[in-house]
């Protein structure tokens, strides 16, 4: 994990020192406030990690690794609208701080930034970088607009919500490591298979949140406990337990469900008492076991030496359990 | 003209021919919406023309075309949400329609459709492309948010009203040539050249506007007359005025600008009294003329036959000469 550390670090200075071109401060401003509220880096560090398997030296990487940044800093802008949430990282949201039209015009600005950064690439390997970060920015638009869609559906199946979940998170994880690849001038085999371990631990590592979100510690996890329940969100969980459900358990899902005055701390316990019943966390596990040995068949397959491996490897170990 | 006319053809069938990746309805209806609004397609048919001017043809343009139409479409969805107008091209905006979210994430959608259309271009021009029309893009976003802000402050003097349209309006313009002339292959002067045609005449056009907004016909104009003088846009007239008007002049338009309570066809009759009595008409046409006289300049500066430079030539003086 020192790798990961390290290059952790490269990326914050890098984003510190960002220079943004004379012209009013309210623009910048949002856009300096959402960076500086940190978060662990995880998307460009995958770059500069995959093209390190490479022997490409971050120097390299860094303008790709920054772009990914810029770009997933402007979808959580633009999301936190979207979804009303007060709250990024614990400080108040964009939209909450400033107000929305100030988040939607940094955002754009934002995403305008990040292929200022991606244009810096060697030119002969522009068409290649421009079709993955355009093909993924488009997908992430697509899994935000399935998630508020699915706020309102009673028709969502698992098999939507695995999808939902692959295009609004995993696929900037499989991009993240591909583009890496691409400028390290990997071999296309190497990056779709690393596009493949991205993508795979990505809806591992989500479906792991909905775990933690019923499960977990909220010291640990950093975000209120059972949120996804007081929200009707229709995460695997949910989903599941309304799959495998008795009659009886069904209806006092619904029940709840529907319910707008109540206890906020009856409603968790009562729904997490049906998921314990119907052990719907052997099923999640199972669940995130697959989609962790196809992350992990890919990288076996990868041609690259275990030695270079391993970050990746440790890497995935320490995301996949933060509790267990 | 007929050139013109012959490329918006071609603009309009490609737009209609747009295919989307398979996924929600919800995110392509309101793109789909907004484009079959029409507008005049002038940007892209510039891009054409300029491209045309060297040679080349439609065909190996047109992905460009498309893509600054996009670009230009995503921030007026954007930008009604800024503002909230109610209507756009007589028709409600996205965000009446549908909502403010549909907007925020369609627009976003369509920035990035653009650069997947930008990325289609030859690999030896793409990093020249993209330097053009991000830069531009940022300074769009840039032209907004100086609009927002001039909107509330007592302190806009001409001189910063004419940066913010040169950023909010004139950049794409002279940006659509001379990414014509890059795609064309053309001399990088001439490219340069064309830019600075386009975005003088960008300010001239602009300033045109501001004037037909006061003094236009409604039918030919296609905008409610008085719409800047009713919402105090502090446009280079009301500037001009509040710079040369004697104090009981001036009084009289502050008190215009703070009063909440009043007849319209009174606030602008009496506004439009004041606007005559000092000729801001003539101060406004010898600003238009400067500016399209620096766009004819660079224009006869081009090394390109003068029958090449007729079209453009014809179409700047078509868009200045709309009522007088």
């Amino acid at each position: 994990m020192q790798e990961v550390k390290h290059y952790q670090e490269i990326i914050n200075k890098r984003l510190e020192d960002l220079n943004f071109p004379p012209g009013p401060a309210a623009l910048y401003e949002p856009i300096r406030y959402l960076l500086a509220l940190g978060g662990k880096r995880i998307r460009p560090a995958l770059t500069l990690l995959a093209a390190g398997m490479f022997g490409c030296k971050p120097e390299r990487t860094l303008s790709t690794a920054v772009a990914i940044e810029l770009f997933h800093n402007f979808s959580l802008m633009h999301d936190d609208i979207m979804d009303k949430a007060p709250l990024r990282r614990g400080q108040p949201t964009v939209h909450e701080k400033w107000n929305t039209n100030a988040a939607i015009l940094s955002g754009d600005f934002m995403l305008i930034e990040s292929y200022k950064f991606i244009a810096e690439n060697d030119p002969a390997d522009l068409t290649e970088i421009l079709a993955i970060f355009n093909k993924t920015a488009g997908e992430v638009c697509i899994g935000q607009q399935l998630d508020m869609e699915y706020e309102k559906s009673d028709a969502v199946r698992i098999s939507d919500y695995l999808e939902m979940i692959r295009l609004k998170t995993a696929v900037l994880l499989g991009a993240s490591l591909q583009l890496g690849a691409v400028v390290a001038k990997a071999s296309q085999s190497n990056g779709q298979l690393l596009y493949q371990f991205g993508e795979n631990l990505g809806i591992a590592f989500q479906l792991q949140d909905d775990f933690l979100d019923v499960y977990g510690e909220a010291s640990v996890f950093g975000k209120q406990i059972g949120g996804d329940i007081l929200e009707n969100k229709k995460t695997y969980m949910l989903l599941k337990a309304l799959e495998m459900a008795d009659r009886q358990d069904q209806d006092e899902l619904e029940r709840w469900i529907a319910s707008t005055d109540h206890n906020a701390e009856d409603k968790i316990s009562s729904v997490v008492r049906i998921y314990d019943k119907l052990d719907i966390t052997s099923h999640l596990q199972h669940e995130m076991n697959r989609y962790t040995e196809k992350a992990f068949s890919a990288l076996a397959l990868m041609e690259v030496s275990e030695e270079e491996k391993e970050p990746l490897r440790a890497l995935a170990q320490s995301l996949l359990v933060r509790t267990q």
